[in-house]
């Protein structure tokens, strides 16, 4: 399999770690975003929305969107489980991920504030954007799993959530949001740290890493 | 079971639609989202992201996310289903979903307009980016569904896709998007409307419709 990403990309990074999960190698091809090149004519053809992932399995097939990826990597490899499998815990894992990946990143990632800057907003407002994105859905994440025995988000194995959690937790760090006020965040990212699945999906350890 | 919600609303709308497919009547407990309503503190206790909808079961389990909410029901109530059986195809349908879900709906939902006139952005610029969010979405969407036989998104029944279809191309029209240029979502928006789930859950039938 390929994985189309870029070293910095949340979406990216959240297949590296289920792809480690599922202890599948797969070629990777880096895209830098920061040069368009999620752009070229070619890659719009395997993803039109110009953005990454997009992941490529050696029958040709074309799978895009982060969550997608990933859910069809648990349904196809079930080894280990990404979900849990009760349905209402199931829908818990999923509505997290999805305040992450629906409601936080996609309003801080590259395109929006690009198009925030053109519309002539400083950089500072830009940044304010960003830590305001990230501060609210972490926020509501926290909450969600107030009640929860960890050490991950949801339980003793790591699940679609801390896939989501901790690349967003670098994101807000790098917007200059204070995370000390999400306490069961903090607990769920160092458990997912501990594992060589997490550490080796991290941005700095890829070769497109700058 | 109950559903909050508010009649304009595209993820309340998506469920509402979902409920009516599996043919589950519900109490709608409407949020006026433009008072600030769900904002109160007993909603905020059930939903900490402060956002429609929220659904509450006879044994009080509150689910939230519209995706979320929707696979929940698809598991627990499997007839009509509303994801493929096949990994691929239920893929794509999860894919298409999210480009609507996560990287349009959310750009351009009642809070983020907020924001960007709070940041002192005149009408016509936030019309302008709720237009710019909504046709980049859509464009992908018609591409993704481009070789599709139809008539629904992905084939002769509708699917998750359809249910995040018909809200967001309501959307569009009002944020004066030429939506004529997606012949497919258009198509597949048609079959949708024939069928009288879709039709009762359209805003303006709604009791909380102004």
């Amino acid at each position: 399999m390929k994985l189309h990403g870029y070293f910095r990309s949340s979406a990216s990074y959240r297949v590296r770690i289920a792809l480690n999960l599922k202890g599948l190698s797969v070629e990777h091809l880096p895209h830098h975003l920061r040069k368009g090149e999620q752009c070229a004519p070619a890659y719009l053809a395997l993803n039109p929305q110009g953005l990454v992932p997009t992941l490529q399995d050696d029958a040709g097939t074309i799978l895009t969107q982060s969550l997608a990826i990933i859910e069809w990597l648990d349904e196809t490899h079930p080894k280990p489980p990404l979900l849990p499998m009760d349905a209402l815990r199931r829908a818990k894992v999923r509505a997290f991920s999805q305040v992450l990946a629906c409601d936080t990143h996609p309003v801080q990632n590259l395109k929006v504030l690009a198009r925030l800057r053109q519309l002539g907003l400083p950089e500072e407002q830009v940044t304010g954007w960003a830590a305001w994105a990230n501060r609210e859905g972490l926020s509501a994440c926290e909450t969600l799993i107030a009640g929860e025995s960890g050490p991950f988000c949801f339980g003793e194995s790591p699940t679609m959530a801390d896939l989501c959690l901790v690349p967003q937790l670098a994101n807000a760090r790098r917007f200059g949001v204070d995370v000390a006020a999400f306490p069961h965040l903090l607990r769920a990212e160092a458990a997912a740290k501990n594992l060589r699945a997490f550490a080796d999906a991290a941005p700095e350890r890829q070769p497109d890493a700058e």
